[in-house]
């Protein structure tokens, strides 16, 4: 016997629109695709009289939450009410009433996903969050499904679009990063208060949950080192087009003999890398994992149409399960213990600008003082400065530590000849 | 209670050989998935008794088809043996026993996907071919998945790595296609006998899949426009870096108003998209969807271990469906009718490189007859040839049809100031 399934959605913004919209026009596919149709049975809303762009029956609009978590109709909830400690309240109330739950909520997920995955599983329900990182890219699941036969080892992701705009604008137009913010506030990539997108927040969210997916392992935000780009210098972005790297604000997560690392870093990383041609508001996740080596997924990492593709499918998802009988099969089931990676053994590249006093063997005490750390040169730029009494240095170093890197800082600094280091950055991705 | 489950290959070779290892490496990543373990019940080979990397019990060998496809133990059947009839027979005999068959075979799928999967679903069986466009890249399975809620516009994919080795080696390093892919040989990137692949054949075949899938639409290998690289001049390849366009051999397939194309051919991209980054022996696919707009998913497309990480995939899959009862819905259901794109409604910018005679009043005389076919020039060079008694003429037109292409090419071959057309390609990507 042919049934409609109805669910309910908390919250009627952008992407709750777009998933209304969806569902209105894609009625047969669903149909095709689950021999059921769907339909949405109540919303709830802050302003049942609000005028919409959506054609909704105002019938279906509630402002009592009840009316969505504890309505025996409802099978799924698409959270996309936003915000941390309501939403925590809605989800768990929602689970023990065995509702399965949708959400984009990535700032809910990373802070409190493994308690809300126990209250999913212990109720039996499902729940997903593919639209939480990378809108509409299907990288959770496709992470997910290839873990079954592989090992990932590292996953750097561009998964802000906001910084990756202003970032495109400061290389390609040589724009301040002040201008470059303007414009992106101007055309809507950047909001009024942009301090979650630029100083890494919002992507140190993403990569928790990336990492904890990548690694089964139980990730915090606390363990990401985050470092945005409201300090970024233009200078840097084109001494790094002399040394073709290009600067991106790079969510990295590594394991190495079972210890792991995340951060959210700007970092250079080779031109040629598939990184360096993600440009303005676009994301990427490049992943390398032992069996299937390399991998990049690429797409518009917001958006209202986009990430409710990704909340459908997490829907269409769910409600397979249940006519199957097996929800609460989680994505991730933590296996390993978490140990995170002590500095002596995050192992990378790194630039370097500093200001030396131009003077006879200045540089050779420099590149001695690295030297005696086994700290080798792969590139080197010196241009003269303030009429040549300092001279501007850059260099990339081959492969070492952060601890050992950040010794040699430390003596760089005690160097009569040295007067500023000016700034420093991550290279990756084999420069 | 734990059950063991079987698994049969049909072929033994670097693909095969992968599936084994990685069914030994991940045996507790699978039982965790699945709540059962595999095994390798029997593969079919030519010679027992050959040398092999991997460690496997001779017991499980045999030369005979049937101790795999006619065998109680074995559900699902991994059919890597390659070629097109012998593989083709061997599956409607496993189909006629009730095995569910994974399949990396392109060739076979292109030719006879259709039949196969009718048999397949007339028996209740998957037949699931992941692994046979793009290597470990999971592409079907996002595409299938994304289109329960979404309509693909267009696929546009670098599906073959020989190819895309040998043009980045002619662009990067000036090298003649003959010189490149004589290298490409050298390295393994290429086949002693190179056809299939530098004209266009292999990726023809990825696309017809990719086509079906995408447009749920029975297109066949004939209806595939197909054009290799084996003639491409360098000098075409120089021009395009003149005009910031790349040179890519792409598989194309396009839906408007219900027509479908598809073609593989040389196509120049501008420099600053995403398919133009993806270098060396690397395949891509881009895709356009109503919903999620652009995607893109990159990785290494052929490959012993990345097509054997594709092909476990779909073995859990399969499993997890048989677990569940649900055997037996195949990834295409085709449910347009065919209809392709008639020349006049294939609309594209188009490259095009001339010799015309350096006479007064010659580049006029060439622009007015494409003025009078509304066809405008977006870029053009022209650099003088022969001690100045030729000019090689180059534009990039402004979007326009194919038929109206080609109506004005044999238009200016009657032009007495034309020498020669030497060439012209389409320009995809919103150059």
């Amino acid at each position: 016997m042919e049934k409609e399934i109805s669910i309910g959605l908390l919250g009627l913004g952008v992407v709750g629109s777009g998933v209304i919209q969806i569902i209105n026009d894609h009625q047969e596919e669903l149909q095709h695709q689950l021999g059921h149709t769907i339909k949405v049975g109540k919303v709830l809303v802050r302003d049942i009289e609000k005028v919409r762009d959506i054609k909704i029956d105002k019938n279906v609009l509630t402002t009592n939450p009840d009316d969505v978590i504890n309505n025996d109709d409802i099978d799924v909830i698409v959270e996309v009410i936003g915000g941390i400690e309501e939403a925590r309240e809605h989800m768990l109330k929602a689970f023990a009433a065995k509702k399965h739950i949708v959400t984009a909520n990535k700032d809910l997920i990373a802070l409190h996903g493994p308690e809300l995955e126990k209250a999913a599983q212990e109720n039996g329900c499902d729940l997903f969050y593919e639209a939480s990182v990378g809108g509409g890219i299907p990288l959770l699941r496709s992470l997910s499904a290839g873990l079954v036969s592989d090992r990932i080892n590292q996953v750097m992701g561009i998964v802000n679009g906001t910084t990756n705009y202003i970032l495109t604008k400061m290389d390609e137009d040589g724009q301040s990063y002040e201008d470059a913010l303007a414009d992106a506030q101007a055309l809507g990539f950047a909001e009024a208060n942009p301090t979650a997108d630029v100083e890494g927040l919002d992507a140190a969210r993403k990569m928790v949950i990336l990492a904890r997916l990548s690694f089964l392992t139980d990730v915090e935000l606390d363990d990401v080192e985050v470092e945005g780009i409201s300090n970024l210098s233009i200078a840097d972005l084109e001494y790094g087009k002399k040394l073709d790297l290009t600067m991106k604000l790079i969510g990295f997560a590594n394991r190495r003999n079972n210890q792991v690392e995340v951060s959210v870093q700007p970092t250079f990383l080779p031109i040629s890398h598939p990184l360096s041609s993600v440009k303005n508001e676009y994301n990427a996740v490049y992943v390398n994992a032992d069996a299937v080596g390399e991998t990049m997924f690429y797409g518009a990492g917001a958006g209202g149409l986009p990430t409710a593709t990704a909340i459908m499918s997490d829907v269409v998802e769910t409600i397979k399960n249940m006519l199957l009988g097996v929800n609460g099969n989680q994505l991730i089931k933590p296996s390993f213990t978490k140990e995170l990676t002590p500095p002596e053994n995050k192992i990378s590249q790194f630039y370097l600008r500093l200001h030396v006093k131009d003077e006879i063997g200045a540089f050779a005490s420099i590149s001695e003082l690295f030297n005696q750390r086994s700290i080798s040169f792969e590139r080197i730029l010196q241009t003269p400065k303030n009429n040549g009494s300092l001279a501007e240095v850059v260099v990339v170093t081959h492969l070492t530590s952060l601890s050992n890197f950040q010794e040699a800082l430390e003596q760089l600094d005690e160097l009569s000849v040295v007067k500023e280091v000016k700034s420093y950055f991550r290279v990756e991705g084999d420069a």
